[in-house]
């Protein structure tokens, strides 16, 4: 057994190795196996994002969301077309089971999107991560990572802003744009103010449609409601910077109309999160956040798989343990499981 | 410091001592203070809960949920005074904002609640605690093991079934009960398939009320359409007993009707737990739900207090350390800190 168990170890390190060093050297086909070990997850995606970890920081990872049918998907690739005209290599994760990456577009939308399938600065993959508490975020926090560290300068993170785990995501990005679409009625309302306080940047797509007008001005008129944002002091105590306000931007993401001031926002925001000093705060509450669901996805794991846990919950359904003494044995042995790096 | 610490234990240990015995003895005024330790959580709770835990395990606890308006908080109090003519103590745990327990009751209620509160047989007691994610559940268990301790027959859990945490309390009950109204619309009916798989009881309260039969008819129409539970086989190779049938029953808490054929049923569900085995299952499932919310807070709360965490985490912001590799320690030091006792 123990032979077998080492055998298994050497094998995932001589995998890794090789894994890691071609996809930091940019090989789009290790970056395909190194997303499908972290939607999978466990040791061996552990091993690999410790391993890439301190090889990323370069990217800026920009979260798209929305309700179903607001063209999200149209709007990445629209704005992946956008960065490569700026001479920027993109990778886009649709953390979306609605998503047309994952297999719903219509016919044009599949054209186009073939034709950036062509270009190798642009690379596009749906995760379909599921189950386990936390798990989503979890992968989708590795994914960024290894398109990070795979050189990626532009990534384009989408979920549907509807579950807490996706918008649990959006708090993964720097920058968090929502997308609202005219006339979707009260639901999008709702979903909206659910949205509003994580918005960095709103666009309402398919502005060529009729109600546009009024959804832009519905938006804007919303965000002046909401509490002023605190002036951040500028970094080693320069002068205060003016607080970031969320811009609202029309787009036709099919017709490919006002990507270029979307893309324009998105360089702003960043500007703006470097020189307020933001920056170094977000990517800390990023950090904190993306720790936490790790934890959590940790225990959930472990509970989901109850034989792991089985013979400490039987001495507590027998009285002889209480369930916070096993809720602490169970932390302390999920935190000694050390992976192999 | 040190020996400031140590006096602080001190204390704590001869408070706890004191409190758990008087509590054991069946003091309300010891229950009262134990449930506000257990509301705040920590240390002190979880002394007192490792503590009590070995003595419980006589009560019938049961989950009442269902729609703000339906009645539960009537109906817990109606299933009170009918538990006392059979000559049990209760308790009640409201862990619901918009209960009257904790301050909207019209002066009819004020009234007959008064009246109850008269019964040193009867204990009610809401709980408030909020924040943490997987507290409130937390809370509610801790608070139902002291009731437990403390001598009540039949513990009342009563919550809105409408957040997942409160969903989730119900889990923790033997029996849970799922009120209804006649007429609330199709709100109700997207509650009630959230709530229909974990209901072992229906009532239709304020079946006085027009649309009673509809709603009654409607209901067990619903559970029809429910696939078949497995009959499961009777203990020690026993033969198999006939799997539980939710039982769809009209009551009038107000008018304190249908409450004696409740009582027959809550009996009977346990009857048939006992009689099938089921009740060993459902417990282990009951402790395994628990400990995972006990560890899930923990660690919750860890990440809600940055400071504790605090260098680990700059560490992984300043990419020294994988943030997998700080989840895990994260989750090392949690169970490490053992309490007093």
């Amino acid at each position: 057994m123990r032979g077998e168990a080492e055998e298994g170890a050497t094998t995932i390190m001589t995998d890794l190795d090789t894994l890691a060093r071609e996809l930091l050297a940019g090989s789009t086909r290790a970056l395909a196996r190194g997303l499908t070990w972290v939607e999978s997850g466990g040791e061996r995606a552990e091993a690999l994002v410790a391993r890439l970890y301190p090889r990323t920081g370069r990217a800026h990872v920009v979260g798209l969301t929305g309700a179903p049918g607001s063209g999200k998907s149209t709007l990445a690739r629209a704005l992946a077309r956008g960065a490569r005209a700026r001479g920027r290599t993109v990778g886009v994760l649709a953390v979306d089971p609605s998503s047309p990456f994952s297999g719903g577009a219509i016919l044009g939308d599949r054209i186009r999107m073939n034709d950036l399938a062509l270009d190798p600065g642009v690379f596009i993959r749906s995760m379909a991560t599921r189950g386990a508490l936390g798990g989503l975020c979890r992968a989708a926090a590795d994914g960024v990572d290894l398109l990070d560290a795979a050189g990626r300068d532009l990534i384009l993170v989408e979920t549907v802003g509807v579950g807490q785990d996706e918008v649990d995501v959006m708090r993964l990005a720097h920058t968090v744009v929502v997308v609202s679409v005219p006339g979707l009625g009260d639901d999008v309302q709702a979903l909206k103010a659910g949205l509003l306080e994580i918005a960095d940047l709103h666009v309402v797509n398919k502005a060529d449609r009729e109600g546009a007008d009024r959804t832009l001005g519905e938006l804007r008129s919303m965000l002046t409601l909401l509490p002023p944002a605190e002036s951040p002091a500028g970094p080693d105590g320069a002068p205060a910077v003016e607080p970031w306000v969320p811009p609202v931007l029309p787009a036709s993401a099919a017709r490919e109309e006002g990507i270029e001031a979307l893309m324009d926002a998105l360089d702003g925001h960043m500007a703006y999160l470097k020189t307020s000093g933001e920056l170094d705060r977000r990517w800390r509450r990023m950090v904190g956040a993306r720790v936490l669901k790790i934890a959590q996805e940790l225990v959930a794991r472990r509970l989901a798989h109850p034989a792991a846990a089985d013979a400490d919950v039987d001495r507590v359904a027998r009285r002889e343990l209480s369930p916070h003494a096993c809720a602490r044995l169970l932390l302390t042995r999920l935190g000694e499981r050390t992976s192999h790096v």
